[in-house]
């Protein structure tokens, strides 16, 4: 994975179903390209917190793929160095859908961010959290 | 969970296990009290991300889960807002421990922070990430 | 400054007449309302780092009142807690307007961002960083 | 300045005395050597918010220089892209002192985080706030 052309759609589910976390947590790439990613995963019984809401690790999971996806839209081969999140409300619904987005696409450094909606039983989505990447090209 | 007397280890012991990530993650709480607590993990070949090193969000729920059982030594009832991490070196390791310790319990925020080292075969442990959270009382 | 009515646009600009930083800064409230403010500053030599770019601390102050004021348009009396921000670019520049918005007004926390944008000669502006923070209502 | 040999504490002064925010703020280089450095600063007066504090822009400023500086003591030319700080109570005192150390310099990010206290009358300290910054080096 050299150079910045960056990956697509395909490339970007074929790294997910790569992933043995992905995988188990059954993380789908709903949408990829032009710097935005979109990651889904449907509520888990076991991925809750104490009291049953979705637990801060998965939370971030999802915001961290979104924003590494996105930037990965744009240059192959990054990883994360620093990550932050915001947690507004209790993360609860049937499904989860993570919007990650690339602020900027620097030589040295990339940054992303990322929306996390939660979807109800009407197909209503919620805001329950956002995040931010700083992302270093891993390419020579 | 209320009052501000704060949660012994075998209460936080028993947290731990009423969460079901934490179970199916196999976290354990190695030790709690006095503002600090430790938190220890396996490593598990079904958390990697894809060029199989410790996925963020487990790491990311390590350090949460450590800063957030530090700060409920002191204050009962505590949910994080605001969590950060940064990634120094790939995780990878036969298991790893994450130190909590409280750097301020306000009266409306708990300040925590958080190391994650992960250990070798030879029992050497390396310091692969920080984290630190914004906690705020639960309590009315 | 109790209540959760908030600030209005005058309100705002005598506060920040009454902050002798940002007197000294020259900071103008360019607008501020429905959880949103902007704050404006003319290029100033005298507030430069080492090889003359605005200097990480104006930015920040850029940034963190223009978050601070975009909250307190909907909540009387806040105080910031945590603050971050990413600098993407040099901020250079004949004049700076940093645009705040509040992303969730909790009963605990408030929740703002901010984007920092540099105007040259031509009146063309620039996004140079971008910054959060959460703040807490100082009200009883 | 390239190469990784990193500055002494006299180019480190010489530094702070180049640029005009931290000549016109007066800030001191206290200490400098070994990824640490120390920043100091008299109360200001013209440096507070609308209640009398000292301003964010400048606990942040103190704070950046510190974790910028300690960073410049390992790697010749660095620039921060990203700045967090956590703030435990008011910013008073009659004078500051803001004390950075390394905490991780990677080939391509450097690692930093610095403690501001606050000097009272009798020369007690108390912790204020708290920082970190994401560095890149500038050389190529």
């Amino acid at each position: 994975m050299t150079g910045r052309t960056g990956l697509s759609l395909q490339e970007l589910t074929a790294a997910n179903e790569s992933a043995a976390f992905n995988r188990m947590a059954e993380f789908e790439v709903v949408s990829a390209g032009d710097g935005r990613a979109e990651i889904g995963m449907a509520w888990r019984d076991d991925f809750t917190q104490y009291v049953g809401h979705l637990h801060a690790g998965v939370i971030a999971a999802l915001l961290d793929t979104a924003c590494g996806f996105a930037a990965a839209t744009l240059v192959d081969g990054v990883t994360a160095s620093h990550f932050s999140m915001n947690c507004f409300r209790p993360a609860v619904g049937r499904h989860f859908l993570a919007k990650g987005v690339t602020v900027r696409a620097g030589r040295r450094q990339i940054f992303a961010k990322a929306e996390l909606f939660a979807g109800d039983r009407d197909g209503e989505m919620s805001l329950v959290a956002t995040g931010e990447t700083v992302l270093v090209p891993t390419a020579p």
